[in-house]
């Protein structure tokens, strides 16, 4: 029995507790997989515990009428959840590139005090992921992170379970839906600006685009493949970055003109000893499995020392996706 | 400490053992898996075992020197495996569709006797699968048949690991190559014979290829879809079937005039309570990710209720391929 502890109840969170409440039957027949929900710490819907449990549909009722879950078990904070009243702590707070805060900081102390963490939070990866993958090693825990990647498309458990045994040479993909949905209008012959203008107004894109457009986004998805798939301690300052911003309409149709497509590719291999990490705008032939994917949708290609070449494609966003990530990572801990 | 015996020394049994014996020290870092092959039984190479394990690297060397392996340990038959000599049966005798022997017999005893199999003998599958499987159950073992589907792209263990959690409501893709080959080569212009005669020079296509263009192994495949991804006990009988024999160069034109691509596509998919399973040439849009899926390459699409499609593209046939199915099965059993 998984002892749940959720930092973070916006969508992300509330998405995991809809997929828990509502598969609660098939998790147990079909894996094996019990838990309770201890507590719940959200600094604006409240913080409450249980040791016995939460209620959770009183919990998503009270979510969804946008009212307090003050008053449905005792008030609580992280501190409640690590004595002893959490196995596992599901972090799920608004990312913060700048400093990590307070996921970073939650993580930290979670995984101190000897519990999982499950983390769909891209500040502290890209902040902290060598220290806090070395932290959970010290303790005997885990910090799983596949939410970080492409949301619910299991990139991560691919490559650890269903590639197991292969040796991962390179891995390059598409790894951020806006910039992929930008490319794919401009390809139809929309310039830069109206592409950008219409996944804002879809959105796809935030009001400032920064991150996504100059490619920081797609530098820290660089970041966490090398260290995930090559075990190289990278930050995101070591990654080659290049956004889309200078791109015209001219470079994508004579690209066209050459039977190729403009993809935002980030990639990660292994040259000299050395593990290189890059994000450039790059002109793929058309029969090229990347080349197909168009829209919000992600992909990633591993190169493989066994099997060649071998493609995921799937959502790159989403909350429902984004909770099935945190459920797939609670069910890979469940198995070893 | 698995203990492996070994049925059927060919191209796929060899690739494993080479497999294992080239990345011993990092399946045991890695994944803390750690074996010995404590016998080998193959009618034409000869059969040998020895409790403590045998010595793979002089298995190897005898069998590139096609010298036999008599003499490399006292002489076996699987009998001798499943008095207590082996926890894991690789099953890797040569397919026969028609009574599924002598692997049907090798798997039937194996599990009896209470040992896991790992197998890519399509044989049984066709013709016992759900007889195999509610045998295995009864014992507390497991029949593992990664390679059965895709040859080493793992399209199983990705259903079974890293979707996790979701509810699968189709499956479908390309999941032959021979077939695949010609109607790319017929997209190129060739005519329907010169794309096959060309399949059978380049090795895809075997001298009588019935089995191949008749569509009877992507049905074979179907079935494998229905039992493992639906969990519905279909026989191939059950598969609606049709093959691409029939296919004229003016079709496959006049899909390309509608924006089109004509696939041999396996489906497997819910349908008012029953599951129905079909093998049909079908025209894809363009933009369908298994449309750009080209030569002799494999894919499967996955419809789920948490992240809507996900694709897997990669290799579908290929000796160390094959034996990389049959150690990502290993690896599975070792991690539950």
């Amino acid at each position: 029995m998984w002892k749940i502890g959720l930092i973070g109840c916006g969508n992300v969170g509330l998405g995991l507790l809809r997929i828990l409440e509502a598969k609660k039957e098939s998790l147990r027949e079909r894996y094996g997989f019990t838990f309770t929900v201890t507590g719940v710490v959200d600094p604006f819907r409240g913080s409450v515990g249980n040791e016995e449990g939460l209620d959770l549909k009183a919990l998503l009722e009270a979510a969804d009428a946008k009212a307090s879950l003050d008053g449905l078990g005792e008030a609580i904070d992280l501190d409640w959840l690590l004595q002893g009243r959490a196995d596992v702590i599901v972090e799920a707070t608004p990312t913060n590139l700048h400093d990590g805060m307070p996921g970073l900081g939650h993580i930290r102390r979670a995984l101190e005090a000897g519990c999982h963490v499950v983390s769909t939070n891209k500040g502290p990866v890209s902040l902290a992921l060598p220290e806090l993958e070395a932290l959970a090693r010290s303790k005997g825990v885990q910090y799983r992170i596949e939410g970080v990647l492409l949301s619910g498309t299991p990139a991560i458990n691919l490559a650890q379970e269903a590639l197991a045994g292969c040796d991962i040479l390179s891995v390059q993909g598409i790894v951020n839906g806006t910039t992929n949905f930008i490319l794919t209008r401009m390809e139809e012959g929309a310039d830069y600006q109206a592409a950008l203008s219409e996944a804002q107004e879809l959105g796809y894109a935030e009001t400032d685009p920064t991150a996504d457009v100059e490619g920081w986004d797609a530098a820290v998805k660089a970041q966490v493949m090398a260290n995930v798939f090559l075990g190289e301690a990278l930050t995101v300052s070591d990654v080659d970055r290049q956004g889309i911003t200078h791109l015209k309409p001219a470079d994508i149709e004579a690209a066209r003109s050459r039977g190729r497509r403009v993809k935002l590719i980030a990639k990660v291999e292994r040259s000299g000893g050395a593990v290189r990490a890059t994000v450039t705008p790059t002109e793929l032939p058309l029969d090229h499995p990347l080349a197909g994917v168009s829209g919000a949708v992600n992909a990633l290609t591993y190169e493989t020392d066994h099997l060649g070449e071998v493609t995921i494609i799937g959502p790159g966003a989403g909350r429902v996706e984004t909770g099935q990530a945190l459920l797939v990572d609670l069910l890979a801990l469940n198995r070893h």
